[in-house]
């Protein structure tokens, strides 16, 4: 299969990059290295079966040609801000990088016949519902960030074009995901912090806004499982992990991997790190578990991982 | 107050602006003239509590002009596109006039501090669900039009921006409106064509294609009803009339009010008129109902109403 993997050199496209190409597809990788980093697909530079497009997914003539170059089957949109700190004081960035390409990569695959994509979407679209196990039919989408709102937007333009153009679409709805090739993100910035100043850690709220974390070669095996849905339209699934751990533990254990004793937090206060960011919530995972995936690592082995191995890699 | 109304040139725009001004509102009225029509503002030109401003909600310079010389205190956003038929086969339509507009509008207000709006959304946001009635809370929103994805993106936008820049919303689902000042649809085209021959009329689909029609004053009046939330984030209605009526209903409505008979009756097959056309919905209305507001007209008084009045009109 001709896989097209937008975002390709981020932390999870790169992942991804690397099942398809074990599988023995053809992959075409597409970043615009605006959250990227070559860095992450250096080891794939070499190989034949792997070409690298270095362009905007917003730019509609720039995707027009890598999807006339490479002529892909199957597309794998993971190509949008992440860094939702960002996008809450500048909602542009989510306009154009995450509405927006998944605008232009909806038109393109309609233009050019390509009848196969994954999309990843986000807890973030529920918005503020931490007191109910969310599961994918709970009503009443309310995102409280731009980054929520341009996700659910994204997932309506999938739902209709996938209607309208025959297209069978994998949705995954993300909780937070972690491991190595970090570029952001609670865990990167404690340990980069901490690598400067190992007597003192800032945190953000109160530090007891707590998550499923998950590895992120957990979701790319999930990826990867469900791919093929074999369905006309939308098939969508929460993804996620046994438990989950609170910012503060995520502070103790990247304390106790780097050999640090007697830091001092330092809490800024709150309940959320940032407005808009959602401090707890909690998934319903039947679904996708009696369709036979379940992870691995659970979300605080995720964590204790992901410290490892960022802590390698720096 | 001081209430811009973009869109208002358009057909519900402009009986918007009509009874905003009755209540004493100072009334700014934006429209890019795309589907509104000076036609339908022109007993308001002389008025000193009316101001026209002709620009595009979707270009942000120009709307930020109008924003500072306007001074909204609230924002009535009924600029999109409502040719559902015309944006099929063009998605882009959507994404310039329905989901940017909206965009570009929430930023506006973000920048100049505007804390209310109202926003028309549409049934077409829960996708071809025939089978249950629509409540606000019915799961799994999943539109098969780029009408109804644009829309579905721009109720998530709406609900983030509210929460992060403490705004209160009003956003109401419409059902099919009409009434005096229609530009398009079946009823308008209907007329247009048996004018030209009256012998014979061709009707997309089967005609059994069933919807709720409200008339557009009992709308205007619950949009002024509820424009006041009082609440912080978005109050959401689902807004409806009782009973529906088909498509073949409407032909013989205006057959009969244009004195014609035997029109031969020409049925293009299928059961929506087009692809992602949703045949057939029922709304719940309990809750605006619950709320105080009922409309005064059925789907077919508003109906006939309509005929009535675009024959007179034309």
């Amino acid at each position: 299969m001709r896989a097209l993997v937008i975002g390709g050199a981020g932390f999870i496209g790169s992942h991804l990059c690397d099942s398809l190409l074990e599988l023995g597809h053809k992959v075409g990788c597409l970043d615009n290295f605006s959250l990227g980093t070559k860095e992450n697909i250096k080891h794939l530079s070499e190989r034949k079966d792997f070409i690298l497009y270095e362009a905007d997914a917003s730019e509609r003539k720039k995707l027009r040609g890598v999807f006339q170059d490479f002529h892909p089957d199957y597309v794998f949109h993971l190509a949008a801000n992440s860094d939702i700190q960002a996008s809450a004081v500048n909602p542009d960035v989510e306009y154009r990088n995450t509405y927006t390409t998944t605008f232009e990569i909806l038109s393109a695959m309609r233009e050019c016949g390509v009848k196969k994509m994954f999309f990843a979407s986000t807890s973030a679209v529920y918005g503020d519902k931490r007191d109910i196990e969310l599961d994918e039919n709970t009503p009443g989408l309310a995102p409280i960030s731009y980054y929520g709102a341009a996700k659910l937007g994204s997932e309506g333009l999938i739902s209709a074009f996938s209607y309208m153009n025959d297209i069978q679409s994998l949705v995954f709805r993300f909780p937070n995901v972690i491991g190595s090739r970090l570029t952001h993100g609670v865990i990167y910035d404690f340990i980069e912090r901490l690598k400067k100043e190992p007597e003192h850690l800032r945190i953000l709220g109160d530090g007891k806004q707590t998550k499923p974390y998950i590895y992120v070669l957990d979701l790319v095996r999930a990826v990867i499982q469900f791919m093929e849905t074999g369905n006309q339209g939308v098939t969508l699934y929460n993804i996620g992990v046994e438990g989950d751990t609170s910012v503060t533990r995520i502070a103790d254990t990247i304390c106790k991997e780097m050999g640090l004793k007697d830091v001092s937090y330092e809490y800024t206060g709150g309940e959320g790190g940032w407005k808009g960011d959602v401090p707890r919530f909690r998934y319903c995972l039947d679904k996708i578990h009696e369709a036979g995936w379940k992870a691995e690592y659970s979300s605080d082995e995720a964590v204790r991982k992901t410290v490892q191995e960022v802590l390698k890699e720096s």
